[in-house]
């Protein structure tokens, strides 16, 4: 990764491990340049991309400001690294209800732009906050690039196993979402009646070389199905 | 705004206008600098905005490839300039309910961090395409930066009108959504039955110095909402 890539991630981390709000001050050019052992230019850099991508603001002559980078309990869709790593300070437990290989169908095929006889991992998931469910999340791995996964791997970080133990790292996703009636299947693992509406939220997750490796159909129990869109005008 | 901001907007309009999909391949940077009167530096630092905000790839000796900026019928949360701009090729007519000054009550002072004894306009608006109810929408503007509005204005774009004849330049924006039951008021708008559950979107948006000046409410119809974020993992 790009330096000043690596520097917006850092500043990044620095907002949400210091929780700072929204119209918090981020230290000057200078001390960042000493504090993120870079140089000014570098930072600049970083900078101008955490502002295109809505996490700081920055006003001529006044400073360089924070916005809504976290918010307790809700889910920053700008951020897609994963629940944990979103949802800061709440513990997250995976239950696996299945992990098993298939051939994709239509949809499948469609949303992660593969062969119909392509094998495809099928990772199925609920999720817990506090005991409570959280959400309820059917995966779709192209076992072209995940090349291994098992249950016991599907209980833990799922994208912290392929970076560090498939050397897959995930550069960009898009998330669809809309409003929809659950269905039977859902419900159940929702505890919900069928008729409910929910939020089901769409990601497709990219290699960097634009190749599609994972696409996943996440339902929301309405209590949890919080989120915002940080975003800007240019 | 400064040259690379402008470039990059103007490289989304290049996407947009030419209905570019997913994968399609852009100029070189050569070939983009003479086709957008821009320096090479002033294009590169463009593109690498263009790629924080989720609407390019860069593949490393292969060149520079569109990701999802326009998809029929569904709303891209992150470029949040207004329906009209968002869901291109669609005719949106709006038809105002209401419009008045108000004092702002506790969750509009939130939203729009205003003081309660602050002059407040509040816009009432259902959106129509082809027909059909859009969605509803409650718009709150401090008069202190929106001066003068009325009926007849918001019948067009707002913000057009806020650019054009107030000097007034959205900044960046907040996005926040959950699932919620329509209630009695909203449902009637949206021709639902006051159970039914929708989308509510709550927008704040803030000027360049970081003050907000309009928060809005608006409900889509079920079939409507549909949306699609696009985000990248740094």
């Amino acid at each position: 990764m790009v330096k000043y890539k690596k520097i917006a991630q850092e500043i990044t981390n620095y907002i949400v491990d210091n929780q700072m709000k929204r119209h918090d001050k981020l230290p000057v050019i200078d001390e960042m340049a000493i504090d993120f052992n870079a140089s000014k230019s570098t930072i600049v850099k970083a900078l101008d991309i955490l502002e295109a991508k809505g996490q700081i603001y920055q006003v001529q002559g006044s400073g360089i400001f924070v916005r809504d980078v976290y918010i307790p309990g809700k889910i920053n869709l700008n951020r897609p690294e994963g629940l944990s790593r979103t949802l800061v300070g709440a513990t997250i437990v995976s239950r696996v209800v299945k992990v098993e290989i298939i051939k994709p169908n239509a949809t499948i095929q469609e949303y992660l732009e593969c062969d119909p006889d392509e094998d495809i991992y099928m990772v199925e998931r609920t999720r817990y906050i506090k005991g409570e469910i959280h959400s309820y999340e059917k995966s779709y791995f192209r076992k072209k690039y995940v090349r291994y996964m098992n249950e016991q791997i599907a209980r833990g970080s799922i994208f912290t196993y392929l970076e560090d133990n498939l050397d897959l790292t995930p550069s960009f996703s898009n998330a669809f979402f809309q409003v929809k009636q659950m269905g039977v299947e859902v419900a159940s693992y929702l505890e919900c009646s069928p008729e409910t509406y929910g939020l089901e939220l769409i990601n497709q997750f990219f290699l960097s070389n634009g190749a599609i490796f994972d696409y996943s159909v996440l339902w929301y129990s309405p209590d949890h199905a919080k989120f915002f869109v940080p975003s800007n005008f240019y």
